[in-house]
């Protein structure tokens, strides 16, 4: 098997961080985004989306979005548990992991790609003022964010998920994204601080 | 259990589709989210993002997200599995139910939410620009899935999933939308016809 990965893009550091924290190793085959690679014959020949990652299994079958590949890794090597046990668990893990994509780590990537100037050739047409709209759209999902995690130590729990890998990428693109972390997050910040200092954040 | 339903809205339809594909009822609590009755107390107490569909269990626990939702069922009531079986089968729903919701269900949302004048005080600020760049995106991947349906009963495979709801949901939400079918997406229209006349989309 081999990963189509991305480099410094945010859905390829979901998946290496999920692998990290999995204990598994996955030789990765680099593909420059920068230099849009990813709409080379090798990656558009795998997905038409021209998206990363790409993991390609052994008999040349194709998984593309980082959480189907994620469920992928969670099925065959399922501890630690990453996407929740048991049935309410895991619908409290697809919950939150929903939530932190679609207020937080949506609304974040919008920002960047309809105003960074760099994203010009990606995001065709660039729209700042949409770019523009998603940034309160953020910053109001953290203030809920913030109240939830004043009584829990993880986002869907007691314990680390697939819910707190979105939630680390989608707070670490806030910096090129030119989102602030609110000062009053306090709770934001100190699960933050947390799971940026296991070893898996630096996969 | 209790479900608070949101009547004609696109992601009520999605659990709805998926308890009658399961034979399961849950009493349903209507919600008339025309009169913006999902801004009111009783939604916005169980679920602050203020969206439905939202399950509420015998015990009070919350549970939002169509798909997180749809995931707690079918932990429940594994047959027919709706989110695939193995641990790659279970990849590719995956990876299918999440290629159709970022692909056509949210670019077909977006342009009704940021043209239709009935959207104005659900989508602030609306953006039109935003909503006709929408347009193309569902069409183009309308394109990619159709090459794919050629080969193929349903969307991700041979079975009946919950990618197939989302599909059936965003093509039907096309409509009050604005966005045409494209004439030559035969395969998309055959399997269209084939799941608007299962007895589910009627839920």
């Amino acid at each position: 098997m081999k990963l189509f990965d991305g480099g410094r893009a945010p859905n390829p550091r979901r998946v290496r961080i999920f692998l990290a924290e999995k204990g598994l190793s996955v030789p990765l085959t680099p593909v420059d985004m920068g230099a849009m690679e990813h709409r080379n014959e090798a990656v558009t020949s795998r997905n038409p989306l021209r998206r990363l990652p790409v993991l390609e299994l052994d008999d040349g079958t194709v998984l593309t979005e980082t959480v189907a590949i994620c469920r992928y890794f969670e099925e065959l090597h399922p501890e630690p548990a990453l996407f929740g046990t048991g049935a309410l668990g895991k619908a409290l893990v697809e919950m939150w992991q929903r939530r932190m994509e679609f207020n937080l780590f949506l609304p974040v990537a919008q920002a960047f790609r309809h105003i960074h100037p760099a994203m010009k050739e990606w995001e065709v047409p660039q729209i700042p003022e949409w770019g523009e709209a998603n940034k309160p759209k953020a910053v109001e999902f953290l203030h809920i964010l913030d109240k939830e995690l004043a009584s829990r130590e993880f986002i869907a729990g007691d314990s680390y998920t697939i819910a707190d890998i979105t939630g680390l990428v989608a707070v670490d693109f806030m910096k090129p994204a030119r989102i602030q972390m609110p000062e009053d997050c306090t709770h934001v910040r100190r699960w933050h601080q947390a799971v940026s200092s296991r070893p898996s954040a630096a996969a």
